[in-house]
Order: C-alpha cells, then sequence, then structure tokens
C-alpha cells in the first residue's frame, strides 16, 4: 500500500481523498491543516487530522505527501519545504513562474533525496502532456489550447471584489466557429476575443447600480477587457441551484502536415469535459503520485514534471497486462 | 545527429524518409532492400541503398534502424534478428501477438545492448497510450474505441481476393449515434454492428457476377459478416480519381466517474484525423527513434514500448524548453 498524506482540505484535498478510494494500492494516512485540527471534519472514518506544525513526526509516515495548497502563495513556500522531508505532488499552475518553481523544488528534493512531483492536473497536466505527443509527432504544425465550457476561479473572484456584488460565477465558452476553424487544418491565427467567451452570473445588493457593475466587469483589464462578456444579474437562490458545480474541460488540438511536398494534413484533438474540476485534477494528482513514489523506490530523487514520467509507472496495472490489455 | 537507417522502402519507409526531413537532428544514412538495391530508387540525393543481405555492414554507421517491413512475417524475424545489431524501432500493430513479439526482442535486444522499440504508431501507439493515461486517471469508467474514417488494408486485400474483383478500397466508418452515447458517460454495451460500418469500393471484371460479389463479400467471416457494410461497384477510372490516398483516424473515449458518491461524469476524448496513414505512422515512429536513441545513449537495453518512455524524450527540445513553453 502506498501511504498518502493530504497537506491542506480544501476543494482539491476533499478530491485526494475521494480518489484515493478508487485506487486500492493506496490508503490515506493523515490530513495536515493550518486550523485547528479539532475543528476539522473529514470524510473518512479513522483517519486523523494533524496540525501542518507538526508534519515533521510523519516522516516515516507517509510515502507520498500530496500539496492542495493554492498556487499564489502557498506551494511556493510549502513545495520546497515538504519536498526536503517527503515525496511530494502538487499541482502548481502559475505557468510563467514553473522555471522558477522547478529549480526551487528540484534543489530542495535531492537534498532530501525525495520525488516533487510539480504542476500535476490537466493544464498544467494532461493538456501540456498532449502538447508536447503531438508537437514531437507533427514538428511542422500549430498547437491550439481552448479551455471550457467552464468556471474560472480567477475570473469569478475579480468579479466579487466589485462594490455591490454579493456572489458571482463566470464560465469560460470556447468559441464553435473558432473550434471549427482549426480542426480545418487552416492553421488560423485567432484573437484573445475569437477564441473564447466570457460568460458571468451575479447577484448583487439590492441598492446596487446594475448597469455600472455590468460596464466595471466588461472594461476590466486583463480579466474581462479583451472578450465578448455577457453579464446575468441572477439572485442567491438561483445561484445556489444552477451554478454550484465547477465544471470545467477543453481542448488541445495540433494540425501538422507531412510528405514531401507538404501535401497531408493531420488533425491530433484531446478534449477533457469535466463535471468536478477539482476531482479530475485529484485524479490526475494520485495516479502521478504512484509514479512518484515508484521512482523513488528506484532510488531516483529530485524535481519532475508530467513530461518525465514514463506512462506505465502511473498504472495500478503491471507492465505485462499494459501490454496485453492497452497496447 | 542521429543517423537513421530505414529497412524496407513501401509506404511506411517513404513516410520514415520524409519525416526525417521535418527533424533537424537526424540524418538518413541508408535504405535497406530485399530488392536488388540497383532497381530502387530513392527520394533523398547522396543516400545509399544497400542490401538487406549486408546490413550487418552498418552497425557503427547507423543509430537507429527503422524496421518497415510487416507485421505478420517480416516483423517476428526481423526486429529480434536486427536488435541484435542496432537500436530498432518498429510498428508491429498484430495485438494478439505484441506480448510473444516482446519477449522474443527483449531478449535479442539486451543480448545486443540496444534499445528496441516495439509497436509504435497510433494503434499500437498513440491511442494505447491514451488508453493508458485514461485509465490511470478515471480508474473507475469504460474504455472505447472507435476507428476510422478510414481505409483498412486488410479489408481491402482480404475484398480484393474475391474472383471477379479487379481492386477494391474499404472504409471503416465510426458510427455517429454510438459516438455520442459514449459521450454522453451513459457507458453503453456496443456491439460490433453498432460501433463500425464498413463501406467497400470494388471494381470488378467485365464479365463479372456483382451480385454474387456483393453477396461474398457481405457474409464473409470476421471481415464483414458481423458489420453493416455497403458495397458500391466503380470504374478504376473512379477508383484512381477518388480512392487514391489513405486516409484514417480514430477516437479513444474514456468516461468514468469521481466523487465520494459517484456524482461526477467526466469525458476524456483523443482523436486523429489523418490524410495519410503511413506519414502519421511513420512521424510517430522518428519520435520515438529520438527516445530510443536518447535511452541508448544512458546505456539502457531492452525492450521498450511507447509506455515505457518518458515523453520528454521524444521532443527535439531540452527539458527546461519544454516546461517553459508547453508545460
Amino acid at each position: 500500500m502506498i501511504r498518502i498524506g493530504i497537506f491542506g482540505y480544501g476543494n482539491l484535498g476533499r478530491g485526494i481523498e475521494s480518489a484515493i478510494r478508487q485506487n486500492s494500492d493506496m490508503e490515506l494516512v493523515a490530513v495536515f491543516t493550518r486550523r485547528d485540527p479539532s475543528t476539522l471534519r473529514i470524510n473518512t472514518e479513522g483517519v486523523e487530522v494533524a496540525s501542518a506544525a507538526n508534519v515533521a513526526d510523519y516522516k516515516d509516515k507517509i510515502d507520498v505527501m500530496i500539496l492542495c495548497g493554492g498556487s499564489a502563495t502557498d506551494l511556493p513556500v510549502q513545495t520546497p519545504e515538504l519536498a526536503r522531508m517527503f515525496n511530494v505532488v502538487d499541482s502548481f499552475d502559475t505557468h510563467a513562474k514553473i522555471p522558477e518553481h522547478f529549480e526551487n523544488v528540484d534543489a530542495a528534493s535531492k537534498e532530501g533525496g525525495n520525488i516533487a512531483m510539480i504542476s500535476v492536473g490537466w493544464d498544467p497536466g494532461m493538456f501540456s502532456l498532449n502538447r508536447l505527443y503531438a508537437g514531437a509527432v507533427l514538428p511542422e504544425g500549430k498547437d491550439y489550447t481552448f479551455w471550457g465550457k467552464g468556471v474560472s476561479q480567477g475570473h469569478s473572484d475579480a468579479i466579487r471584489r466589485i462594490e455591490g456584488v454579493l456572489d458571482a460565477k463566470q464560465y469560460t465558452i470556447p468559441v464553435d466557429s473558432a473550434l471549427e476553424a482549426v480542426r480545418s487544418g487552416a492553421a488560423p491565427t485567432l484573437t484573445t476575443r475569437e477564441k473564447h467567451t466570457r460568460e458571468c452570473f451575479v447577484v448583487v445588493s439590492e441598492d446596487a447600480d446594475k448597469a455600472l457593475i455590468e460596464k466595471q466587469i466588461k472594461e476590466m483589464p486583463n480579466y474581462f477587457a479583451d472578450y465578448d462578456t455577457t453579464v446575468h444579474f441572477i439572485s442567491a437562490e438561483e445561484m445556489k441551484r444552477d451554478h454550484s458545480g465547477i465544471p470545467h474541460g477543453g481542448f488541445v488540438i495540433r494540425t501538422g502536415k507531412t510528405g514531401f511536398n507538404k501535401e497531408h494534413n493531420h488533425v491530433i484533438e484531446y478534449s477533457l469535459k469535466l463535471d468536478s474540476n477539482p476531482e479530475f485534477t485529484s485524479s490526475a494528482i494520485v495516479a502521478f503520485a504512484r509514479a512518484a513514489y515508484r521512482l523513488s523506490l528506484q532510488g531516483d530523487s529530485g524535481c519532475k514534471t508530467v513530461f518525465d514520467i514514463p506512462p506505465a509507472l502511473l498504472s495500478i496495472k503491471s507492465a505485462e497486462e499494459l501490454r496485453k490489455e492497452l497496447l
């Protein structure tokens, strides 16, 4: 059994807890929290809730620690720190800062003789893998990534910070005609506005100026100004009834040419349609936790990404079973 | 530069020759043929055409030998034989015999201290990888593979063996309603007939009994009897004009559930739409040839499949570039 620890118990932590139950070679040993452990109730009977401050005491009781904090401030500190003590997996998703995070985590994990897998999930993660495979197979081509339809947490938060807004949910939606243009092999150059639209559902206070709020949303730089944005004002009841899920998904498409005269077109498409973004992310993380554990058993150490992992290490099946059943 | 040899010069061999030009870290050293080398004209100036009988003379001149023979009788003999002398890649695609082929090639390649990659292409190959990844991430779910629309060489050949048939091309076509049922997450159980239809274009001799030929096709066991099959009789001119390409493609879909109460559905879909089946297969093989070469430089040996290869080894880009640009 691979003994798993969960560090941080939000949506992602609960997703990991749930995913472990679907993998018969894993057991959850403890959940670590920065809150008072006695106030935290988890979904698995008999599993310890411990204080994050005491995590070092668990060095010999946990094979892989899964870090469920945020990329903005938690993981840049936690991943290197915990990688000195444990094999770790995180879902660090600030794309621009991945090289820096890698360097920090690589040094720390080598110091500790541990494996540290960073940036696991679907983007970065499964989408990244598909960009790599498609680019390696079709060197002369063009990559496209579309996100959605799904909830963007960052954009929803940005709306919530506007005065008069009580709650908000923002959906990112890929534009069908852009998807079709890409699939045609025409290799179009698409602007931000042409690729995605943004749809916002907003609950406001009774005395709020809706017209002003709509204007503030639509003109918000970086978040909405470059997109065609639709704003719907709804009641708190409607928000709860119709928008409590966290669906997401998207498309990675590469089109490219082969042949002595580049006469043949090819389209490689990978897509995800997810009812629960955090649960799917968790499911990917748990598979890569298995790989981290196996690499560690082989005596390897250092920071790894999804690009470094032989796929066979992700599966509970043996190499023989994989060749027989899936190849 | 990675020095490549091509062993066998049919559609696949030409595809490899073409693909090498799209990879700036590779050069084609020689093409090996069982025919009289003086009768073979290849598409690359200055590259030697040599007799397959003399292949051992090239042991120190070639880093990876790519085997372009057929799975029925060529590769079971050639891959082990050549793996004793060279790093090799083949596209062995008789799924049921992969375990046996693996064992033979593993012994031979270890004897020679070489890397032997088998069963590279898209199915087996990229489709297999997607089955593995999707199954590892969603352990509770169901896999579906659909092929087409595309030309099945084996089925076309089977029609050509019927008396009175001069030429034939068979397209395998996935059934749209079956694809939609799978994508819905309903996890349907689909019969062979429900998943694919078969469309045949047939050129017959002047005095042929078309009704009889159509009956013979539609009732052919293993090949057509379990499918809804359509037969079109066309002229040799129409065959040449409309059916000279070798397109193919297909879909690998896995649907699965997550959550404490299995309340969330997820759909992972990978699809290919290929103008040229042999050229896409070749492009995949060439990427895996790079990985074989790199593994060999690391001192590794033995038989490998796509499941064993860290994706980063496939790309011409460095690990740093991959993390910065694609992760």
